[in-house]
Protein backbone atom coordinates (compact mmCIF):
# COMPACT_ATOMS: atom_id res chain seq x y z
CA UNK A 1 0.00 0.00 0.00
CA UNK A 2 1.62 3.16 -1.08
CA UNK A 3 0.90 6.16 1.21
CA UNK A 4 0.58 9.24 0.65
CA UNK A 5 3.74 11.79 -0.15
CA UNK A 6 2.71 14.10 1.94
CA UNK A 7 1.80 12.41 5.21
CA UNK A 8 4.88 11.02 6.96
CA UNK A 9 5.09 8.85 10.72
CA UNK A 10 7.55 9.18 13.54
CA UNK A 11 7.83 6.81 15.64
CA UNK A 12 8.80 7.76 19.26
CA UNK A 13 11.59 5.44 21.01
CA UNK A 14 14.16 5.14 23.75
CA UNK A 15 16.27 7.92 21.80
CA UNK A 16 15.80 12.11 23.41
CA UNK A 17 12.83 13.86 23.16
CA UNK A 18 14.73 16.45 20.76
CA UNK A 19 15.57 13.76 18.49
CA UNK A 20 12.09 13.18 17.72
CA UNK A 21 10.99 16.87 17.62
CA UNK A 22 13.61 17.10 14.91
CA UNK A 23 12.15 14.62 13.03
CA UNK A 24 9.11 16.12 12.93
CA UNK A 25 10.22 20.07 12.36
CA UNK A 26 12.57 18.03 9.43
CA UNK A 27 9.15 16.39 7.68
CA UNK A 28 7.19 19.66 7.91
CA UNK A 29 9.99 21.51 6.06
CA UNK A 30 10.37 18.86 3.81
CA UNK A 31 6.31 19.69 2.70
CA UNK A 32 4.60 17.04 4.80
CA UNK A 33 1.23 18.05 5.72
CA UNK A 34 0.68 15.85 8.42
CA UNK A 35 2.84 14.20 11.00
CA UNK A 36 1.99 10.95 12.72
CA UNK A 37 3.48 10.35 15.97
CA UNK A 38 3.44 6.51 17.09
CA UNK A 39 3.78 5.26 20.56
CA UNK A 40 3.07 2.46 22.77
CA UNK A 41 3.49 1.37 26.60
CA UNK A 42 5.57 3.78 28.62
CA UNK A 43 6.84 5.80 25.53
CA UNK A 44 3.59 7.28 25.40
CA UNK A 45 4.53 10.48 27.61
CA UNK A 46 7.40 11.07 25.29
CA UNK A 47 4.98 11.15 22.39
CA UNK A 48 2.69 13.81 23.68
CA UNK A 49 5.96 15.53 25.17
CA UNK A 50 7.51 15.67 21.35
CA UNK A 51 3.63 16.94 19.34
CA UNK A 52 3.39 19.59 22.57
CA UNK A 53 7.50 21.21 21.72
CA UNK A 54 7.17 21.36 18.06
CA UNK A 55 3.66 22.91 18.26
CA UNK A 56 5.11 25.35 21.18
CA UNK A 57 8.84 25.79 20.77
CA UNK A 58 9.07 24.85 16.93
CA UNK A 59 6.02 25.77 14.87
CA UNK A 60 3.20 27.80 16.17
CA UNK A 61 0.70 27.28 13.56
CA UNK A 62 0.95 23.14 13.56
CA UNK A 63 -2.41 21.73 15.15
CA UNK A 64 -3.35 18.86 17.21
CA UNK A 65 -6.03 17.41 14.39
CA UNK A 66 -6.47 14.17 16.05
CA UNK A 67 -5.40 11.88 19.01
CA UNK A 68 -6.22 8.26 18.90
CA UNK A 69 -5.41 5.84 21.48
CA UNK A 70 -6.16 1.82 21.43
CA UNK A 71 -4.51 -2.04 22.44
CA UNK A 72 -1.99 -3.51 20.83
CA UNK A 73 -0.84 -7.16 21.00
CA UNK A 74 2.67 -7.77 21.32
CA UNK A 75 3.93 -11.69 20.66
CA UNK A 76 6.65 -12.49 23.16
CA UNK A 77 9.81 -14.20 22.79
CA UNK A 78 8.15 -17.39 24.55
CA UNK A 79 5.31 -17.02 22.55
CA UNK A 80 2.62 -15.51 24.70
CA UNK A 81 1.06 -12.50 23.89
CA UNK A 82 0.90 -9.02 26.17
CA UNK A 83 -1.31 -6.20 25.69
CA UNK A 84 0.20 -2.72 25.33
CA UNK A 85 -1.12 0.77 25.08
CA UNK A 86 -0.79 2.96 22.07
CA UNK A 87 -1.05 6.44 21.07
CA UNK A 88 -1.34 8.07 17.84
CA UNK A 89 -1.06 12.13 17.33
CA UNK A 90 -1.21 13.33 14.18
CA UNK A 91 -0.16 17.10 13.90
CA UNK A 92 -0.94 19.48 10.77
CA UNK A 93 0.33 22.17 9.56
CA UNK B 1 -17.50 26.91 40.54
CA UNK B 2 -19.69 24.34 41.23
CA UNK B 3 -19.18 20.89 38.56
CA UNK B 4 -22.12 19.31 36.93
CA UNK B 5 -23.51 16.16 39.23
CA UNK B 6 -23.34 13.68 36.54
CA UNK B 7 -19.50 14.51 35.49
CA UNK B 8 -16.57 13.20 37.16
CA UNK B 9 -12.70 13.39 37.25
CA UNK B 10 -9.91 11.14 38.18
CA UNK B 11 -6.61 12.65 38.65
CA UNK B 12 -3.75 9.23 37.75
CA UNK B 13 -1.08 9.30 40.61
CA UNK B 14 1.65 6.89 41.17
CA UNK B 15 -0.81 4.42 42.56
CA UNK B 16 -1.27 0.53 40.56
CA UNK B 17 -3.69 1.16 37.44
CA UNK B 18 -6.38 -0.78 38.91
CA UNK B 19 -7.09 1.44 41.65
CA UNK B 20 -7.82 4.21 39.11
CA UNK B 21 -9.83 1.68 36.78
CA UNK B 22 -11.67 0.58 40.11
CA UNK B 23 -12.48 4.78 40.70
CA UNK B 24 -13.87 5.09 37.18
CA UNK B 25 -15.89 2.05 36.59
CA UNK B 26 -17.80 2.99 40.46
CA UNK B 27 -18.03 6.94 39.20
CA UNK B 28 -20.00 5.38 36.56
CA UNK B 29 -21.90 2.63 38.15
CA UNK B 30 -23.34 5.75 40.19
CA UNK B 31 -24.33 7.94 37.42
CA UNK B 32 -21.82 9.44 35.80
CA UNK B 33 -22.56 10.27 32.26
CA UNK B 34 -19.02 11.39 31.44
CA UNK B 35 -15.72 10.78 33.72
CA UNK B 36 -12.41 12.51 33.05
CA UNK B 37 -8.81 10.88 33.10
CA UNK B 38 -6.37 13.91 34.22
CA UNK B 39 -2.34 13.00 34.17
CA UNK B 40 0.64 15.01 34.37
CA UNK B 41 4.49 13.58 32.55
CA UNK B 42 5.59 10.16 32.84
CA UNK B 43 1.93 9.15 34.56
CA UNK B 44 0.22 10.10 30.83
CA UNK B 45 0.89 6.72 29.62
CA UNK B 46 -0.74 5.64 33.04
CA UNK B 47 -4.07 7.35 32.14
CA UNK B 48 -4.04 5.68 28.49
CA UNK B 49 -3.93 2.02 30.26
CA UNK B 50 -6.91 3.03 32.82
CA UNK B 51 -8.97 4.38 29.60
CA UNK B 52 -8.16 1.49 27.59
CA UNK B 53 -8.78 -1.54 30.30
CA UNK B 54 -12.07 0.17 31.53
CA UNK B 55 -13.52 0.30 28.12
CA UNK B 56 -12.20 -3.37 26.69
CA UNK B 57 -12.68 -5.09 29.97
CA UNK B 58 -15.26 -3.68 32.12
CA UNK B 59 -17.85 -1.17 30.38
CA UNK B 60 -17.64 -1.94 26.99
CA UNK B 61 -20.40 0.92 26.28
CA UNK B 62 -17.73 3.44 26.96
CA UNK B 63 -16.77 5.80 24.25
CA UNK B 64 -13.58 7.78 24.20
CA UNK B 65 -15.43 10.97 23.52
CA UNK B 66 -12.10 13.36 23.52
CA UNK B 67 -8.91 13.52 24.49
CA UNK B 68 -6.91 16.60 24.99
CA UNK B 69 -3.09 17.20 25.31
CA UNK B 70 -1.23 20.55 27.05
CA UNK B 71 1.94 21.91 28.50
CA UNK B 72 1.49 23.00 32.46
CA UNK B 73 3.70 25.09 34.25
CA UNK B 74 4.71 23.68 37.56
CA UNK B 75 6.73 25.82 40.52
CA UNK B 76 9.12 23.74 42.31
CA UNK B 77 10.25 24.73 45.72
CA UNK B 78 13.35 26.87 44.97
CA UNK B 79 10.52 28.67 42.66
CA UNK B 80 11.39 28.01 39.08
CA UNK B 81 9.38 27.25 36.88
CA UNK B 82 9.39 23.45 35.30
CA UNK B 83 7.06 22.57 32.24
CA UNK B 84 5.50 19.29 31.76
CA UNK B 85 3.10 17.99 29.41
CA UNK B 86 -0.65 16.98 30.41
CA UNK B 87 -3.05 14.69 29.47
CA UNK B 88 -7.37 14.69 29.88
CA UNK B 89 -9.40 11.79 28.37
CA UNK B 90 -12.86 11.99 28.35
CA UNK B 91 -15.15 8.72 29.13
CA UNK B 92 -18.54 8.86 28.51
CA UNK B 93 -21.33 6.14 29.30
Amino acid sequence: MEEKKDDSTVFIGKKGVMGYVLAVVTQFNNGSKEVTLKARGKLISRAVDVAEIVKNRFIPDVKIQNINIKTEELMSEDGSKNKVSAIEIALQK
